[in-house]
């Protein structure tokens, strides 16, 4: 049995059972055994975090940021072996996705986590000298991070987004593995626990536990302990992990469904539909379809060029390889939503079949329904089929389509291909409108996939996209944001303020609001 | 009966009952009826502030900023009146409080607020030169306010903080008064309509109804028309409505409860204990200790200089005249919290007792515990007793002082007043570290009522202050940030941005960041 990581030491846990992850290339389950943690567990691990957190409020950001980067050097020195067993549990391919996407994804992350750490300037210090009152974002608490399936590297709950975003903010993680993965999590708080002792990081900054019962998982999000919560993964889950934290107000940053709307226009079509067929294609089946933003839902108008389109990535979908899925709950996943909306009216275009019985897998998978049976039955259509599958939507006019997109749920992106010269530019606008209110990140012309790590990204948007259409996951600095409380000081004296809001910069480069205006000067 | 505002008109309510405000100085009810609105009524101020949230997209920051000064001029023609009414139906004294406190604060609010609009800074636009990916906040769509007993002017549901963050956000509200004085909310709001009409605002900008039944009040705010909530009131009715909310991810600030800890050294009391006494009682006693920051935890540590202190101030509350409370509800409540803390354990000092039958009101009471008593029962002893009372507590070691902070739920402020000499500097550090988690806003030798209208306020803090400890309820801009979505453009054609994403800026004021500087200047 696996050891797990709490309060910097590697030790036995307190398990009253077991779970092994599988190599989906094969579905056999691979060695070794990982513990399902008791509360016991969580509750040292919550104690040792609370500890970490308050001498982590004694060190500079510019320590926190050393951390970081001996972190992301550390995990360089044994990319091969993370690469190795990420594969083996995921199998994402080596070389494009794994060593040569989601590894610098990841330590590149890291680094800009330290520079915001380093800088400041995430934490927004306001200074208003008239009332000497000054403000600023602080490390909130120990923060939970629970990683999805899809980004064992750059989303995993002790390297990727989440986690980057609480250490810079100040805070200690919990990270709880996600089952796909677990010996990936591992090899990454090893490379941590390492980084944390040659950074002189208190013991408890980076721990790690693999699995524990939901009743746990519920009680670790609303400890008084704990800070927040980062979660990516099930609408089931997570909404439960969503109304315990709730119920004692501790913040819950959640990413739990998308299907990501893709309109495209008739223009677009007539000038590039064959390009674009193939940009859809590419975009729905990399990585077997498993991303976040995935284009799961495709709305066109009915004509010629929908219907040339329609046809030839019906085509592509049929020709193109079948990809392999995380995990067995994927595969029954997607085959049970698609049924569900087979159920519901859908007609099947291709696809939607079980593939090869020696890996997990699934056809690639198109639907169609027409713009009345989605509205007749809104709520059930939109039901995300995470995978290697899209739903298509044929509606009769510009103002149907547009009806279709009001009522849609929050979604994390939406997509509008429209055509050069301008004709299809007044649909572009009254569909535009009511998509920018139901989306984080409105596209033009592009499709959805792909998470640019940009300080403008917003990875983020309405219920049930994510819990709080105010905050980004993906991002830096603005998603070290979710993991800081606003600390204000009222008549401190001088010498008793944080470095960043003392009348001299610490570091020359913060960039402070000082009586409504930015600078990264001295006060005067 | 009073009419509600709906959709531009002021028309007779869906109701099936109604409710009377009380004058505190005499508890007689004040004529007229008002409403108690059934889900008609909100449902069509939903429908009309759809309506209004989208016609409000379409218009610039500067006209939105239009509305506001004007609304704020109205208010100033119809002061008297305001004045006179608010008067009536909370017994707060005309001249000191109403019209030369709240009424200057409400409109200079209201004005702070149109220039934030006017400006845009408050959205944070962000843009990304390198990937072409620009965002921003944007109305997050219709919000609900639901404004306090004690704030009648400047922070009621239809002229207060809250109103004018999500006005100046870009979003229309629906205002629910407060039942202790119905008629000075409807008054701001005849102001807010003229002003809507006068400049060119969309009806159903503002609209106001009186009050709903708990479930109406609950389905009010998690419909999906609602954007977000602003509450100010009762803990208890605030968790229902929270409730409501969270569970379909639409956004709720509420700010429900706080004792507010002030520590008062022994250095400090030996320097001028007298001052500290005098600065006590006011801050205890003003507008009969009606604040969300009134001083209701005050922790001392047992000697000689706490004994005189407590001997000063307890005179000074008996001698000192019994204001009139807002309702029978905060007079009984009072009565209540302060018989639940008894009953737990505390000793009376002195009050206690009813005070003047013909008017709401309580003796000004102060209670007394040792650290001891206070945490073995430390959930009871963090009742909020609203009004004018406090707790005491005296510990016997810094340490004990120290382990009670650490202990105290979320509160909105917290005070630490120390000697100028440094004799207190070892205490102040191991109880400001504790402090600083648990308190919005951290004051040095200075009591926490009185919260300026600043960009450095937070008015706000960890649960159960507030419902996330991540926003601020006073200050602008920062409480506009409640009130907005992130909204990210991804490769968006030039013409089709927002003017304030634009590569030329709009007015040439609002700070954007751009590739990490902040910057008033074009996009060269």
């Amino acid at each position: 049995m696996e050891k797990v990581l709490i309060a910097g030491q590697w030790r036995e846990a307190s398990a009253s059972s077991s779970f092994q992850a599988a190599n989906p290339a094969t579905r056999e389950l691979l060695e070794p055994q990982y513990p399902v943690s008791n509360w016991e567990d969580c509750d040292e691990a919550l104690t040792a975090a609370a500890t970490a957190a308050a001498a982590l409020r004694n060190l500079s950001g510019s320590q926190i940021a050393d951390f970081l980067e001996a972190y992301a050097n550390d995990i360089e020195e044994h990319a091969e072996a993370i690469v190795d067993m990420a594969h083996a549990e995921t199998a994402y391919p080596k070389e494009t996705r794994l060593a040569g996407g989601e590894m610098p994804r990841t330590t590149n992350q890291l680094r800009q986590a330290a520079a915001a750490a380093r800088d400041g300037s995430w934490a927004l210090p306001t200074i208003d000298t008239a009332t000497n009152i000054r403000s600023v974002y602080g490390a909130i608490g120990p923060v939970c991070v629970f990683g999805p399936n899809n980004f064992p590297l750059a989303f995993g709950s002790a390297s990727g987004g989440d986690f980057a975003a609480a250490i810079a903010a100040g805070n200690p993680v919990i990270a709880k593995a996600n089952s796909s993965h677990p010996g990936t999590t591992k090899l990454f708080a090893e490379c941590a626990q390492r980084a944390a002792l040659a950074t002189g990081m208190p013991a408890g900054m980076v721990q790690l536990i693999y699995r524990t019962n939901h009743a746990d998982g519920e009680r670790l999000v609303s400890d008084a302990r704990t800070g927040a919560t980062g979660y990516t993964g099930s609408r089931q889950a997570g909404l439960k992990l969503k109304q315990a934290a709730d119920l004692v107000g501790k913040p819950i940053y959640l990413e739990l469904s998308s299907v990501n709307p893709v309109v495209i226009l008739p223009g677009a079509l007539a000038e590039r539909g064959a390009e674009i067929a193939d940009e859809f294609t590419g975009s729905c089946l990399m990585g077997t379809g498993q991303f976040c933003t995935n284009p799961g839902l495709v709305l066109l108008l009915a004509g010629e060029y929908t219907d040339q389109f329609v046809k030839a990535i019906t085509s592509k979908f049929a020709e193109a390889p079948v990809g392999t899925l995380l995990s067995a709950g994927v595969e029954e996943s997607l085959a049970s939503n698609l049924q569900v909306l087979v159920n519901a009216g859908a007609e099947m275009l291709v696809g939607n079949a079980a593939a090869d019985a020696g890996r997990f897998c699934y056809a690639n998978t198109l639907l169609k329904v027409t713009a009345t049976q989605f509205l007749s039955d809104a709520e059930i259509m939109q039901t995300e089929a995470f995978g290697n599958s899209s739903l298509l939507l044929v509606a009769e006019s510009v103002d149907e389509l547009a009806k279709v997109v009001s009522i849609l749920e929050g979604n994390l992106t939406g997509c509008i291909y429209s055509d050069s010269t301008g004709t299809d530019d007044d649909a572009y606008d009254q569909i535009a409108s009511q998509m920018r209110m139901k989306v984080g990140r409105l596209l033009n012309d592009k499709m959805p996939t792909g998470v640019a790590v940009s300080a403008a990204m917003n990875h983020g948007g309405p219920f049930p996209a994510t819990g709080h259409p105010g905050f980004t996951a993906v991002g830096i600095p603005g998603s070290l944001l979710r993991f800081g409380m606003l600390q204000c000081y009222d008549n401190i004296r001088p010498h008793r303020l944080p470095g960043i809001l003392k009348d001299e910069s610490p570091n020359g480069t913060v960039w402070r609001n000082v009586d409504g205006s930015w600078t990264q000067a001295n006060l005067t």
